[in-house]
């Protein structure tokens, strides 16, 4: 009866407003009884419980799902007014039609498709890590599951693909796959697009796979089969259970029944088959009481396990007070103490490549500190962030043929070329718990195009991911145009929450680091060059933070030259040229963050800029010109894909060398004089 | 000895210019001779060769293989001095860093791992459409297989993994997968990050799978691997083929053979070893007589395949005319004739959203012409795509329980929800031949963030695909932040030589589409609503090619109000309200492609804009303002993620209502006069 009383409620809560996704939240009853009454262990008055287990509803358009078992077992702010807010026109409602982070009893935003997957191997890796570097014997501090719950649609996306070949690998047995096997996405059935034996492709994965074929009623055997997946000892588990999408209505196994409500009819019949009222609305008459019953112990059930672990994480601390200290300061997510004298205060004198400085900035952090994870999608000798002892983390019994090996201790985390799945699993590493965990992330800048989506969650989740993006110019020359980012900056210009930051020199890398690790709100982007830059004299660390600043001022200028990251000492060099070849009086402006700059008061901009005193301003970047136009008159830039040839000659190839820039300056300025209206008009040079 | 020549010729051409990738290469050497001499039909003298196999290189960075067979099989444009110029400062190089679809016997350009897996799968669907089509008794007129070489990287990558699981479902038997298992990557061993049974991976994933374990030296096992491979009767094959990277180098085996030249001891020790003279190189001598020798009859072996196809073409044209003209008009690639008077030219004049009118314009089109093979990644039902009388890409046999079924003359293909792969797969159907297909995809815009990097590689590859992004602004509502792409347009507008259009209502979706067609050198979006939008009564169908024009003039202009997409009519209102109730003389430009306008003359620029006569202008767009500000001075816009509510309440959540726009135009007006440093300053209302 519990199970058609929800799904009735599913039904009736989609009926409301006519739209939803009822038919999976159907189908998943039995799966959510299993869970929240029989298996998982939380404690819905203390969401924030730092042992609890993990739920990750990938397959977040069935959020409804989620949101009435957060109800029924006692989460105080899923009250029923919020539940029958679903679809309704709230603007503070807590039922979004994909689950968000924000709300109490939810890890993590899901929604696009696949990244829950990896969100949960995070989590599940967060857990691992914590174990192994704060349990000790007879203390088990850190013990949680993590559970996922994904549909056809999961198993089809790359990232969560790649993120199960990894969990696999890492041999995660704290981490269990529900899959709600209902055979049906928007197209119709799966079998449609999918034939795979997903079994036999898991069981590869070096998961270990247990199936319910009843998984619309068996209880029993959803919960016999989590508990397996439990006490697995070295594998993930993927639990295969079948379902019937929208069980009960008229619509059933019907694709249908996925994506809007079910039809009014096919309701009534539901309801006259299972001895309900036809007429009546589960929603309206607000008639749960044998459900409510059914949980009502379960807050308590979870104040119990709360005490138990608090009892416990107090006789560690006196056991183990160095541990317990340690522990207790990351479950609080502070940054550690001295970070700052942690950083070198020097940095090279001569030409350095920002990848470089940006490795000689953070890896004594990355050292010397437990809360940070750093890990890379296979380009370790490239992205220089190999700090010093370095352990990766690995199962501490695998052996590889290269010799470097590892344990869930280590925090250099082997990606493997899985760009997204590494974003995704960080954004999961960041949501364990607010702090505990800063994951740092590192690929070629380009690549930050593979694992966009999941760099989008992570600002949308407000999560601390710090992601090094190298290689981020056309300078990075000879690998060529499928390399070189000329468009991709402006992707993370235009993206809410994300820092994305272009140090110029050492000095400024340093400082964006700086900026990166104080930002706890949302991810950091900074982006180095492959190749050597010069040391800038006028550079200042502390002011990459106000997202641009004058490097050379003048009083009565001529024009304002600005340069960014790689190209910001052309524009030093361009103003040299400018001055003592033509006389010219230039300012030069440096922009390492355009988010920075636009959160600075109007006041400061206008000190900077100083447009407004006539002065134009030229940007010089080799990328797309597209979104300089709010501070720059004109650019120097990129108008096309890049081109593969050794570095010098591609900066070459595009007009990016000191004479030929000083040549496009001085005819633009020209060209203002002979065509005034050039001044309202935006020019790339 | 043609094996040790080979790879001393690779070590030699990366140590001229001390780089690149030649660890992967000289592993595969065995490989190269089984297929450029053994397996593959191609013609080195017609590399345009309708029906020749198709090579595609997705590990490409070790592009010096390809390069070198070129080289040696005798296609005339890679000659001994462009072979050389690999990683040198020509910038006219046939020898980028990774392979570069312009150049002679090339198929796709690759780089970016992974793709070009999906890129094959897409190449061998085109053959097996053009098989179904036009092969008659008797008359194989399209019969070719594509090889594809990938790395142990590309097989870690989500979008290969996606391409590989449709590969196997469609049963495309004329597919092989070379997997060059050297089990090193940049960071170390593969055991480092995959443990997985690869082999025991593909066989789930419906593929045969040959293992070949000497794959440095055993070229007869590679051939007899190969040409099993190619006899397959209903399932792609993975060929497995154990190799060495840098095999007879000093560091064989190991991850510095993979990235940078293998250093100078081991290049001599190698060549003592294998009787080589260790002082010389072969690039300074050109010394391959032998191998030329060995690869001497190559040309004439293809022009005589070529010439038996022609002829077999011939007398297929004689026997079938019909199917035979049309055969022949889409190896020419021409659009099909007559399509402008297909595409209807009225649609429904109330409130339609836009990815309705979309299906009506392009759906006559691709009922009527086997040119379009039209893609959706499980959105049939939201996409509105699905023309009468679709026939599915399917494997004829297949049987599904939704009981939608086809064959391979099906051309509306059903993706599963694999983003990256449909965007990527369609690259390699556009790529087979120019023009003989063009493929449309479509999914929400929000999930072309997945696809990007693919789409990507269609624009830097000119390749005419056309997506059709629905669900493209805030107004898609309930979905929540996770669904409503605030600044994805930033990325496709800043992207060089794809035209992102979002049409305002149903006659410029008409026009979208007929630029998209007209468009060849190219990808193309179409960006369009969930939602009802009015129909304009100054839209126009034609001027959507010229980016932007005047919607409502006004010869004497306080404001022109600019509008896009699904926000155009709120420009309408909002212009009708300044000029009703506040007697404001309000110009409205609508504004649906930023990259076609930016094409047109200054000139015609100037003339639709008017911001030289110090007219103000302002944009309306639910996006972040990002790169707007090159056309406006303001913008009512977002500022942040979206919000789940349903579509209306979504915009007057963020102040799209008209009231309230009108109220923000107004009090800028207003700004403007006490504050004129605002006229050269960029504002967000």
């Amino acid at each position: 009866m519990i199970l058609k009383t929800f799904r009735v409620l599913i039904a009736d809560l989609c009926a409301q407003f006519k739209g939803g996704h009822p038919g999976g939240a159907m189908g998943m009853a039995a799966i959510g009884v299993a869970l929240w009454k029989y298996t998982m262990r939380y404690a819905p008055h203390s969401p924030g419980w730092f042992n609890r287990d993990r739920f990750v509803l990938s397959n977040g358009h069935t959020c409804l799902f989620q949101y009435s078992f957060l109800h029924l077992t006692g989460y105080p702010d899923m009250d029923w007014e919020q539940l029958k807010s679903y679809h309704s026109d709230r603007a503070d409602a807590l039922c979004p039609g994909h689950p968000e982070r924000e709300h109490e009893g939810i890890e993590v935003t899901t929604g696009p498709l696949g990244q829950g997957v990896a969100n949960a191997v995070g989590l599940a890796m967060a857990t691992k890590h914590l174990m192994g570097t704060y349990n000790q014997p007879g203390f088990e501090v850190v013990n949680n599951h993590t559970w996922c719950m994904v549909g056809d649609a999961c198993l089809q996306e790359g990232v969560a693909l790649e993120a199960i070949s990894l969990a696999g690998h890492l041999k995660l047995n704290n981490l269990t796959i529900m899959y709600d096997n209902n055979q049906v996405t928007c197209d119709g059935s799966v079998d449609m697009t999918n034939t795979e034996d997903i079994n036999a492709k898991m069981r590869a994965c070096n998961w270990d796979v247990i199936d319910v074929q009843d998984g619309c009623y068996d209880i029993d055997g959803i919960v016999a089969a989590l508990k397996k997946a439990r006490s697995s000892q070295n594998k993930p588990t993927f639990v295969n259970i079948r379902t019937i999408i929208g069980v009960g209505s008229s619509v059933a196994g019907d694709a249908v029944a996925h994506g809007v409500a079910l039809p009014a009819d096919g309701v009534k019949a539901m309801k006259e088959m299972w001895g309900f009222d036809p007429e009546k609305s589960i929603v309206e008459s607000g008639d749960l009481t044998q459900m409510r019953d059914f949980f009502e112990e379960l807050p308590e059930r979870g104040e119990n396990w709360v005490a138990e672990w608090e009892e416990r994480v107090a006789s560690y601390k006196k056991q183990h007070p160095k541990l317990g200290k340690e522990l207790e300061a990351r479950m609080k997510g502070d940054l550690p103490l001295g970070w700052e004298d942690v950083i070198p205060a020097k940095l090279p004198d001569g030409p350095t490549a920002t990848r470089k400085s940006s490795g000689l900035t953070f890896n004594p952090l990355a050292e010397r500190y437990n809360t940070f994870m750093v890990g890379t999608a296979d380009l370790s000798p490239s992205v220089n962030l190999m700090y010093e002892n370095k352990n990766a983390f690995q199962h501490p019994e695998l052996r590889t043929t290269c010799g470097i090996n590892g344990d869930y201790t280590g925090r250099y985390i082997h990606f493997g070329v899985r760009e997204h799945a590494m974003c995704a699993i960080s954004n999961g590493l960041a949501a364990f718990s607010p702090g505990t965990i800063i994951p740092v992330t590192s690929s070629f800048f380009m690549f930050y195009l593979y694992a966009a989506p999941a760099v989008r969650m992570g600002a949308l989740q407000s999560l601390q991911v710090i992601h090094v993006a190298t290689h981020d110019s056309i300078g990075m020359g000879e690998d060529g145009p499928t390399h070189q980012p000329v468009e991709l900056a402006a992707l993370f210009r235009a993206m809410p929450k994300i820092l994305y930051m272009r140090p110029g020199d050492s000095k400024e890398t340093a400082g964006a680091w700086e900026v990166a690790l104080r930002y706890r709100d949302g991810p950091s982007m900074i982006s180095t060059s492959r190749h050597g830059l010069p040391q800038l004299k006028t550079t200042k660390r502390d002011l990459v933070a106000k997202g641009a600043y004058v490097l050379e001022e003048e009083e009565h200028a001529d024009l304002t030259l600005m340069g960014v990251g790689a190209e910001l000492n052309f524009a030093v060099n361009v103003a040299e040229e400018l001055r003592s070849k033509h006389g010219l009086k230039v300012r030069v402006v440096s922009f390492p963050c355009y988010r920075l700059f636009e959160q600075q008061s109007t006041e400061y901009r206008r000190k900077i800029l100083r447009r407004h005193e006539g002065i134009p301003a030229v940007m010089i970047e080799a990328y797309m010109a597209f979104g300089w136009e709010r501070y720059a008159d004109a650019a120097i830039c990129m108008k096309s894909f890049g081109h593969s040839l050794p570095s010098k000659l591609a900066y070459k190839h595009f007009g990016f060398e000191t004479g030929s820039m000083t040549g496009k300056v001085l005819d633009y300025l020209e060209r203002r004089k002979s065509d005034p209206l050039l001044e309202r008009e935006f020019v790339e040079l």
